[in-house]
């Protein structure tokens, strides 16, 4: 029977065309709950997730932010729903629904898509997300783009409400995506757990919702999901807040992993690996207990790395602009 | 001043980087109203458009979807918001609320990407949409996202309300779009403004938003929009709906314009080609004269092009089959 459908489908996108493709996208939803329409009309009819709306949109390249030399589609489908629920997290909310698209090859192989599809539908399973519907089109290289919506917190974290003397603080371990990179472009064998531990922080990464929610209970300030890299990121809190920061390196909670991998930088790789999608706050120093708590609760710790400051930013005595030319950005070219 | 602002950026994507380019688009979105934020965050934040939301994606790619050759990036801009839109539109909605995603290639001109924005930017204002953030990707080639999410009517229009008996109705003239496209293409220099009307519907297609919107409230049964071509988005309303139809050759809207066109098959144009944005849909009879008098109020006149029947698909005494050939889809190459 499944020889059957696969015979029908034929090997590649372009035999099964966009209506085929749409197909598989269709069988992998589930039943909507009564009042709403997924795949298969113009557009998605979901009942509003509250008053307030959480929206994100990213998108992702092969050759660019994956490549299957050392990843499959399942991987590559995990992780681009990851990239977008991990935003709605740094808000504090809630993912509730997504969309897809995917921009594919007529030579794409049918099983690479459906190992996209398992990847991008269990991973928002795992999120408790509805994966409600999605759109083929054709293109010379892959890219998914995922479009997810969410209910906004109470109070939703902006990147802007930093303020010097607030505690910075992250959730988890950093520079493990990095250093899976590494491990997997250089084929390097690991002692132990600790390749496959750093491979699956590359290739399988897990968005903070519980956390996001938590921590925004009790008290962040500040919040961002370190997707460009620790520092980057942190950039960003810091300019939308027009503060400064010191951070302690003996503090950043490199990814203990790391230490396996023979002449690697494990501070520079948390300091500007990205992909690591934990949360990065800043928070009164009376409600770090509360904050720490509710990280435990959702099964991650929560270290503080520094302080936000009036103006400067510092790691240790070293200013954080000689790290610039280390840190990732789309299309930067100088 | 705008000079200097221009040398800061560069004349490239890969000059200006990830972040400069979402400056570009954050400076185009305007004050979001209280509540809300829109480009500079994790996420945006709306305000729900209702209790119940109608959610769409939409992707064009370079050399698939558009051509430079003949169209510019403010072209490409309108049109990728008008696609998502007009999705909405198909449902009886509003579009309420936008996010792009643009991946560039490290060359391509900020000119252009500036032009890209400003159509997008100008399309949402028309549409009475707010566009509430982006984000950039890089890639070989250009690719533009577009997400929607509008307010769902009290009742959408699904695709699968064709009831045999029902009238067969699409908004305007068909056709166009594709004309527009073979004028492009061909450098053809046609008679006083026909040229200009047909490569205006190609480069610049109109969603039927107040139109869609009339025609759910005058009884509309099932929707769709003529994005891939009359018989084939006929055909996805006959398939949700279990139906046949009849169609009359004479009574199909082809575009006044392409008459204009030498040796052009003008009916076959308005039958195949897409991109015409136009609304087709099903009703009672006894509801036409409302729909006609909503789609009038809108200003585009209501065409009754056949009979939904209970099965069986033909135009005049032709089978649809016979057309199949000549249809659209994305990735066939079968």
């Amino acid at each position: 029977m499944l020889e059957i459908v696969a015979e029908a489908r034929g090997h590649t996108a372009g035999d099964a065309g966009e209506h085929g493709l749409i197909g598989l996208i269709a069988e992998r939803l589930g039943p909507p709950p009564r009042g709403e329409v997924w795949a298969g009309d113009d557009t998605a009819i979901v009942a509003s997730p509250g008053t307030s709306l959480l929206l994100t949109t990213d998108l992702v390249v092969e050759g660019v932010d994956f490549d299957f030399a050392y990843c499959d589609g399942t991987d590559v489908g995990h992780k681009a729903m990851a990239a977008s629920a991990s935003d709605i997290a740094a808000m504090g909310g809630r993912p509730t629904h997504a969309m897809i698209t995917l921009a594919l090859a007529t030579s794409t192989p049918i099983a690479v898509v459906e190992d996209l599809l398992d990847g991008l539908t269990e991973a928002a399973m795992s999120y408790g997300l509805a994966l409600v519907g999605g759109d083929i089109s054709e293109a010379d290289s892959m890219a998914i783009g995922v479009a997810v919506i969410g209910a906004a917190p109470q109070r939703a974290i902006l990147r802007s409400g930093a303020r010097p003397g607030h505690l910075i603080c992250v959730t988890g371990t950093l520079g493990g995506a990095a250093g899976g990179l590494e491990v997997l472009r250089k084929k390097m064998v690991l002692p132990s757990g600790q390749g496959r531990a750093l491979m699956d922080r590359q290739r399988r990464p897990q968005p903070r919702l519980d956390a996001g929610a938590l921590l925004a209970e009790a008290g962040a300030c500040a919040m961002i999901d370190v997707s460009d890299g620790l520092l980057v990121d942190l950039g960003h809190i810091l300019d939308a807040s027009g503060t400064g920061c010191r951070l302690e390196s003996a503090s950043i909670p490199a990814d203990p992993a790391l230490a396996a991998i023979q002449g690697f930088d494990a501070l520079h790789a948390a300091l500007t690996g990205g992909e690591d999608f934990e949360l990065l706050l800043t928070i009164e120093e009376k409600n770090f207990p509360a904050a720490r708590a509710g990280a435990a609760k959702a099964g991650v710790p929560l270290s503080v790395i520094g302080r936000v400051t009036v103006q400067g930013r510092m790691l240790d005595e070293r200013p954080l602009e000689e790290f610039e030319e280390d840190t990732w950005q789309h299309l930067r070219t100088r």
